[in-house]
């Protein structure tokens, strides 16, 4: 028996195989065209399947496109959980939050990678409740945490990443002319913020 | 003569006095409606005014409610700019600023606020590059250098407005149910490591 691309066993090999062509075909469309002309339509006639079945499988356009970004991410998270370090695992913690803000920021800031800009076509409320963001988020509360960080490791990840969404990083790019090595050195400059202090002393309550 | 209610001399009294009233029956008709419900002919026609003479005061319909939004921000920026300590003059640079982050977080996640519903209606870029924006931008970024913190002034406060922006506050307290308070003492939690770490020594080079 084949197995599913992704391992699972839950996931029967031939609706695995079906999902990744349909995810082929919708890839190749969106290079082709970009993500804002691609319809469900044109994606379920371009893999010979009904409507209905790409509406089932990804539940709506915005469905679709995460799936492909999920794809798109698939390497990037790679790197960053298994990769070499300082971004993989085997360099210290604040090393690998470090190098992770430069990558993540080198990605989202080069206007060709493809999950770049699947990510800027998704409302912002959908993408950030997707697995993609919350990998993203968990990654870097728990290197705060082995940092030795003490502290609201979850609110401060939240705050950390807040700085490099497309949202911010797309503005200050757009409206202020904010190079990419300035939005790195300012996170390198955060992660050292946050996890300096505490490091020394936690947060003391003296104003 | 009469002066401009904002004191402006270039601007004729009688063309501010026009303008204020514009204004006056648009935050009438959205505080009635909700800005989603009110278009440009409505608003002209409740004032007796043409339309063109709205698009030329307002430029166009998200014009008209930045503007709205100024107004109603008059209050809160007239509070941090020139109200009592700790959020207005007289308190040490650093209490100001974790003042300041706990009044916008109050404000913002305050639903009923007028201030809160107009930015919200408003799409980030737009609202981002607007006075108000810039404003409050400039008032974070004075007090980080007031507080002797050695670093990135501007890019810092672009990260801390970061995480009280409307994008990050309302995501975080509809999907992760995280309360204001949370919210307030990671900010002022933030403040602290940044500007601590400023105070002692700087951004050391160490790894």
């Amino acid at each position: 028996m084949t197995r599913a691309p992704d391992g699972s066993t839950g996931e029967r090999a031939d609706a695995a195989r079906n999902r990744a062509r349909l995810l082929e075909v919708a890839a190749r469309l969106v290079a082709e065209r970009g993500a804002e002309h691609v319809t469900m339509h044109e994606v379920a006639e371009a893999a010979g399947v009904g409507k209905g079945t790409l509406f089932r499988r990804f539940g709506d356009r915005d469905g679709l496109l995460l799936a492909l970004l999920a794809e798109a991410e698939a390497e990037f998270q790679e790197a960053y959980t298994s990769g070499p370090p300082p971004l993989g695992p085997g360099a210290p913690a604040r090393d690998r939050l470090e190098a992770f803000g430069r990558a993540l920021i080198e990605r989202n800031t080069a206007d060709a990678d493809p999950g770049a800009a699947l990510g800027r076509r998704l409302p912002h409320a959908r993408r950030h409740t997707s697995d993609t963001a919350r990998a993203l988020h968990r990654h870097v509360s728990t290197l705060l945490r082995e940092t030795g960080v003490d502290g609201d490791h979850d609110m401060l990840a939240h705050a950390l990443l807040a700085f490099v969404n497309f949202e911010t990083a797309d503005h200050l790019r757009n409206e202020h002319q904010v190079p990419a090595a300035r939005l790195q050195s300012t996170w390198v400059d955060l992660v050292r913020r946050v996890s300096r202090a505490g490091e020394a002393h936690g947060i003391s309550e003296e104003s």
